[in-house]
C-alpha cells in the first residue's frame, strides 16, 4: 500500500461517520496538536532514554494518528500533502544552505 | 509527485546536512509538537473564525513542517508510514463502529 | 489559601513521593506541553463554541494541573514564579505600547 | 511581590490594552499551549542534555509566558488559582498514594 492508497482509506473512514462537518480548519489545528501530544507521551520522564524502545509500537500508533490528521487537514485546506512537502523541502534548501548547516542543528536564524 | 517521491526529498535534504545524528525519537516528537503548535498559532485568537482563509497559504507551509517531521519520524522508528496508517484506521474501524458513531464527535470512551 | 501556600503544597506532595528525581527541565517542559495539550483537549472539535460550558470542570483541573508543573519547573529552575511573571509583564510592557496595542490582538512584530 | 500581587499585575497590563474580549477560553487554551510550546524549543534538540543550562533565561521568560495565560484562564473562568492547585493535589494524594508511588514516575493507571 502506498502513502495514497492510505489516505484514501483514512479519508473513507472519515466519509462513512459523515464527520467532515466538525473538521474545520481550527479544530483540525487543535486536534494535530493533540496528537502530536499523545506521540510526546511516549518520552514522559524517559530522561536521557532517546529511544524509549519498549513503547516503540505505541509511538509508531501516535504517529500514525497524527499522520492521520495532517491528511485531513490537507484534504480540508486543498492542498496536495506531497507538493507542499516539496515546496517546503525546496524553501528549508535555500534557508539552510548545506555549507552552513551541515552537522548543525542551530535554527537558520542562528546560523 | 507522490509522497514517496516528496518523503525521499525530504529525507535526501536531511542527509546531504547530516542532521539524522540528531534525530532521535525523543527529539523528534518535541519537533512534531513544535510545528503543530506553529500551524495551531495560525488560528491564535481567531474566535469563532474557524478557517482564518487569509493566513491559508502559512497553514500549509505548517502543515508541511508536520508532515516533514513525521516523515523523519517514520524513518526513524523504521516505520513505514502508508502501513502505519492504514493499520490505525483498520483499529479505527473496530473503534468506531459507523452506526454508533456517525454524525457524532464524541470519543470512542463516550459514544 | 493563597497561591504560595498552594505551591508549597504541591512541592510536598511531590517530596513525599520522592519525584523530584524525574523532574528535569526537559522532561517537565514536555510535561507542562502534555497538560497544555488536555486542557486543550476540552475545547477539541468544539467548532465556534468558545466556551464549552459544560465542561468547565474539567477545565478547571487541566488548568491546575498545567500550573502545577509551571511551580515544579520554577522550583528546579530557581526561578520566584510572581517575579518572572512581575519582569516578563514589564518587558511586554515595553513590546506592546498601549496606544498601539488597545484592543488590537496582533503580535508585536505585526503591530 | 507575591503570586497574588503578580498577577494582579498581569491582569492590569491586559485591562489597559482592552485584550478581554479576545481571550475567550477556547483561544486561551490555544494559547497556553503555544507559550508551553515556546518553553519546550529551548530543549529542541539537546538529547540527553535535559538541562540546556545557557538557556535558563530563556526558559524562565517562557515559563512566565505559561504562567501568565494560566492567569488569565483562570480569571476567565472565574477559577481561584490557588484553591484549584489545591484541591488537583489532594485528588492526585488519592489517585498516588504514597506507598505505591514513592520513586516512581508511572502514571495511576500503571501503578
Amino acid at each position: 500500500m502506498n502513502f495514497e492508497e492510505a489516505a484514501e482509506k483514512a479519508l473513507a473512514f472519515r466519509e462513512e461517520r459523515d464527520w467532515s462537518q466538525f473538521h474545520n480548519p481550527k479544530d483540525l489545528a487543535v486536534s494535530i496538536s493533540l496528537e502530536a501530544a499523545e506521540l510526546l507521551e511516549v518520552f514522559q520522564w524517559s530522561g536521557a532514554d532517546l529511544e524509549v524502545a519498549r513503547k516503540a509500537s505505541k509511538a509508531k500508533e501516535e504517529l500514525a494518528d497524527v499522520a492521520i490528521y495532517c491528511i485531513y487537514m490537507a484534504d480540508r485546506l486543498g492542498v496536495d500533502l506531497a507538493e507542499a512537502i516539496s515546496d517546503k523541502i525546496e524553501a528549508n534548501d535555500r534557508k539552510y544552505p548545506v555549507e552552513k548547516s551541515r552537522g548543525n542543528s542551530r535554527k537558520y536564524n542562528e546560523l
